[in-house]
């Protein structure tokens, strides 16, 4: 007979959400029924401004070390970073489990695994969900997949059937009001699976009342500022977004205007959509970008990435005059469609505000409606609960006070309290067939750094350092000790940086070392005491450290890192 | 017979905005007739992303050197730092010329300049407009006042008369319609000051399109949460938000609630408010923030700062559980009566999320319009221009983008393009009875660093410094080397922080020592040459820098700062 404590385990579906319900990104959902494990997403999140050098943070994966084996299959949703970013890197720590996606959700990781290690695609164990009729069985979980909209082609929710509950997954969302050349989503169909049902809603649009305009709408303005363009009109967008650069790519060709694409990450994500046969070939509106200037002005589009600011994407490199083959003319049209990443606003005003100067068309959302966002707003919210009458609730993929705003929405609507479940990242929900509860245990789901080659390596300690270098600078004192007599031999090098402008404080500079002697003869003194007579190279350095440091404070109010290095000879 | 170019000069009016024509902040322009000049304004600007350290930016006064007789006045439109905070260090500077502004705005003048230097703020010279009738002369300066609306008690706009040309100024402003006691203001009497009329017109709305709330149906907000709230409200504004605090303290007066205010500034600027007459004694309504316990939860308003994220104003220091005595409870209403500075978007959603665990009522406003902006929108600037009816429209005080989207707006209105000058930071505008223009010559604006006790001192070579310490760290590296044989004493010692995690790190930091001794060795031999048997020190740092560089960023992929010391013993 087994243990009565894993025998309850086996019984009950355990969800943990690792990333993405504190804050954006590095988005992670374990899914655990006994000895079935399920991941939904593996994303990256961007550093906040408070680490310094970290290129970006993954999830952590502590919870699943020992149970490898147990993983059946690791899912995407769809092919934004924050959702399969950290793939390369967790699915080999995981021992290179299946993953299964849509085919551009697919393709983009391949990529992203061959940017990361070349060749290393091949060794990836592929699913690809072909049509959204596809039904797997992925040990105790039975899985299957909806349409949803949001801003990537071939994004799907996921429908996680196990013996205790049914959870219903969208991904990221929002409700297309008036989508090109299909019908409106509908969930309603959601509703009449088997029971309990637990909601996970993307909860972005928690606290957005406003309406957002159509895609047609969108789409139509684009094509107004195209159609109306006095020279070249430049579009900056996300690189993912494949369907608008694909709307873009019909347009021009009907007109008979050229394209030209820029960006490493645009070109590549265009090809795979080629290859999938999302985007047509249009070989006679594509051009390459180097032969833009071979057309008249206003018979070219150049589509571009750099819309959030980023340094080396194209749209700043043109505006900085760094770009091989586009400057700003003064009657270029320049389009932001696109979002402010959180994070991202005094950047992209500076990138704006060097547009500004070059081209009298700037166009971007306080001006006129040329982009849509991929997430939902509050009535969406209302809509989708409403269609799908979940019995449990359970706000993710956002930050916690989207994810109260989100439960707050849901009890409004009828949801009890004690079905609404607001979990931080590491939290564990236990879903029986008759309750579904958050216990008090978490597990780790903390920070980690991604810097260089270097995978966790990076901690608090490194960061805090890096963060005060910034502050003020650091101060190297480097002293040359007689260890038989405690005499300072020559004169104290001092290097320092980041603190004040060398040339110009000799004089501190000179105090400075005279003070040091100072120090280092009186430690020498008292460290040693009566009965060593060898130097205390710890004290002197102490000694050092905290006098030299109030030292510079008395004179600059700045607190350096004051660094001594004792050298006996 | 004066020189034909000085002549010249005297005649016509030179207008040179030195801040806030690029980035919001460090406002100030300097108006020159001859050998009269009036400043308009001396504020601060806080320190962007890639600033680490600096506490903030200040006004560039390069231009106004060996110039200091000849400032009549330094003219404060109002009470904001980004007005008057540069005041303290500038003022000393240019020889303590005469400040003139509205009582509230002076007293604030006077309150920075006392915690800048106790005592300091009696040598002072001040001219206090006591009623927006006064007129004063200046020089060759005809200077008067307007009332505007903006979000502290005393803005004005200024009117300045010239032999040439008429200023109208009206520093911030928004147009309320619908103040509370009073009429909605008009400007249509200023179409009738003596031509040329110049408007510089501060332009931050000039892409805001929504219709904000009145300040009534904000006040009215605010109180349906006062008298509604469960237990104590908590309301986080600005601590110069002085109208306010008094509507609120009015309201709780009438229905009996007690109010704590908590922050130095805030506290500061309302004891001032009371001195001027502007906000009532209420001794039954308010209390000292440690009786706050004393009353019933639902009896208690608490107005703090801390708004914005600061560090260490209140609101964070509640949700961090450092305050002495405030904690958040459950019921506690939290009301972010505010708006979001750029660059704190991320600073402050990580205050919400801190709240939004803490209490089950945080109010901000996404929620409910719990706060109106100071400043206009773009019908507000087209009402304002069509009242004035300027001859020359000049938009300032705001990030290059919003100023040529002010121009457009007033082109739109029929003002020609000759007549519309979006001035840079430092430009010159020329302006006679003939007509009004901005000339090639620029004069020194760029930004001044204040970093603790120097001003100025801090320049790209530090701040690009303390970017790259930031980015990923340092790595000293002390070698001793024997003058005589050239040979490495001992082992090299090496320092090194926000690099790596040293303790986990020894076997790097090992092979690194070896590969210095390595490199010392093969530079003595190369550097010193044949005929030199002294060992070329510039050499080997130079050998160990660029070496050991390379070889860490091959270990790590990061690029520490690399700095050898070298003593010769």
């Amino acid at each position: 007979m087994k243990k009565n404590n894993s025998y309850k385990k086996s019984k009950n579906l355990r969800i943990i959400p690792i990333g993405g319900c504190e804050e954006v990104g590095r988005n992670m959902t374990i899914f655990e029924y006994g000895k079935d494990i399920i991941i939904l997403d593996m994303g990256i999140q961007f550093p906040e401004e408070n680490m310094p050098g970290i290129n970006y943070v993954i999830p952590n994966i502590k919870y699943l070390k020992g149970k490898e084996k147990n993983i059946r299959a690791v899912i995407f949703s769809h092919g934004h970073l924050d959702h399969i970013g950290a793939a390369p890197i967790l699915l080999e720590k995981l021992g290179n489990p299946l993953i299964v996606g849509r085919p551009l959700t697919m393709e983009l990781i391949k990529h992203r695994q061959e940017d990361y290690i070349h060749g290393s695609s091949k060794r990836l164990k592929t699913l690809y969900i072909k049509t959204l009729k596809d039904n797997i069985k992925l040990g105790v979980f039975d899985v299957s997949f909806f349409q949803v909209d949001h801003a990537i082609i071939d994004a799907v929710g996921l429908i996680l059937k196990t013996p205790s509950v049914t959870v219903i997954h969208p991904g990221d969302w929002t409700m297309e009001h008036d989508p090109i050349g299909r019908k409106k989503l509908r969930y309603d169909y959601l509703a009449k699976l088997r029971r309990p049902t637990i909601l996970m809603l993307e909860s972005l649009g928690s606290m957005n009342s406003t309406e957002p305009i159509t895609e047609k709408q969108m789409v139509d303005n684009l094509q107004k500022l195209i159609n109306g363009a006095p020279g070249r009109i430049i579009i900056a967008t996300f690189s993912s977004q494949l369907e608008r650069i694909k709307q873009i790519l019909e347009h021009a060709c009907k007109i008979n205007k050229k394209v030209a694409l820029d960006g490493y990450s645009m070109k590549n994500n265009v090809e795979i959509a080629k290859k999938l046969g999302y985007i047509k070939a249009y070989k006679k509106t594509m051009i390459p970008i180097n032969k833009a200037s071979d057309y008249s002005d206003n018979k070219v589009i150049i589509i571009c990435t750099g819309a959030q600011g980023e340094e080396n994407a194209v749209l700043p490199r043109i505006v900085r005059g760094d770009h091989r083959f586009v400057k700003i003319r003064k009657k270029d049209t320049i389009v932001f469609s696109s979002s402010v990443i959180p994070g991202n606003e005094r950047t992209i005003q500076r990138l704006k505000d060097g547009l500004y100067r070059l081209s009298d068309h700037i166009v971007h959302s306080e001006i006129m409606d040329v982009h849509t966002s991929g997430h939902s707003n509050i009535q969406n919210i209302k809509t989708i609960i409403n269609q799908i009458k979940p019995n449990y609730f359970i706000p993710v993929y956002a930050n916690h006070s989207f994810l109260k705003e989100a439960a707050k929405i849901a009890y409004g609507l009828g949801i009890s309290k004690s079905k609404i479940i607001v979990p931080d990242n590491g939290s564990v929900i236990i879903a029986s067939q008759k309750e579904v509860k958050m216990i008090n245990e978490k597990v780790p789901a903390n920070y980690v750094f991604v810097d260089g080659l270097g995978i966790g390596d990076v901690g608090e300690i490194v960061l805090k350092d890096r963060q005060n270098l910034a502050k003020d600078g650091m101060f190297v004192i480097a002293v040359v000790i007689n260890g038989k007599t405690g005499k300072v031999v020559g004169s104290p090098d001092i290097i320092s940086r980041g603190f004040v402008y060398m040339r110009e404080s000799k004089e501190l500079l000179g105090e400075t070392r005279k003070k040091v002697i100072k120090i280092v003869n009186g430690a020498v003194r008292n460290g040693a005491g009566a009965n060593s007579p060898r130097p205390n190279f710890a004290y002197i350095k102490n000694e050092i450290r905290d006098k030299i440091s109030n030292f510079l404070y008395s004179k600059t109010e700045r607190m350096p890192m004051v660094l001594p290095v004792v050298i006996e000879v």
